[in-house]
């Protein structure tokens, strides 16, 4: 079950200059930065406001750090932009499921590891609309994304 | 001051396939629906979650009803997707300000209606790495998208 909107991610060429612009333009402030070797990123979460489940919704800023990866292919393709939506959930595996069972691919067989030790998967965005969908499980829900 | 995730808007061909692969795949409900002229959308809201402002999180599903509106224009280019993300406040000239006292082109001179009777600006996607950017402020926030 899906229980809020835990972030949308947001490819970007120079993280830095991304935080300051998100400083600038609106006060959103870095509460979280970590570099994701698997997924080849390095990121930054901004934390948006809190959620009724007890967690929260964020920005993720997502700078490549090799050119294999799928936010510089997508930024080849595409530029700067939002790159996908992710949902929080209390089990990934479930969550993944009930999509899977409806007929849509998930990325991975089982989940990864996402930001602050969260598991996480991914739903086709060919089977979702054009979406690129993440589905969200915190390591701990009482601390995610600040640890 | 910005205080949520309002919505996430996506656009897509068909309204009533993409309200129901969303219940489908994840369980989400149409909370509010309605055509906006001036806008050219037919659309439809999914509350997600609450926030700690009082409001809601939404997934805004956006159908074009003539071919000259932005979403049209954006399904020809780009296909079905994320179209923009749209951050909640309860004062939209004066986020709109706080954000082009930085430099950032707003694209209208003052807030137009939105759903539910919000008062809505966007912020030039060239202005904000790739993203376009809503600004909201609910007609009653109370009452938020359930009017």
């Amino acid at each position: 079950m899906i229980t809020r909107i835990d972030h949308i991610g947001i490819a970007c060429r120079d993280l830095d200059a991304s935080i300051e612009f998100y400083r600038r333009a609106h006060g959103f402030e870095v509460v979280h930065s970590e570099v994701n070797e698997e997924q080849g990123v390095r990121e930054a979460m901004l934390r948006i406001n809190g959620t009724d489940d007890g967690a929260a919704s964020y920005l993720q800023l997502l700078e490549p750090i090799r050119d294999d990866c799928a936010i510089a292919k997508y930024l080849e393709k595409h530029g700067e932009g939002v790159h996908h939506i992710a949902f929080g959930t209390a089990d990934v595996v479930a969550a993944t499921e009930a999509a899977t069972s409806t007929g849509i691919r998930a990325l991975y067989p089982a989940p990864r590891r996402g930001t602050s030790n969260s598991s996480i998967n991914f739903l086709h965005p060919k089977d979702c609309h054009g979406v690129l969908t993440e589905l969200v499980q915190a390591a701990d829900p009482a601390d995610a994304h600040h640890s």
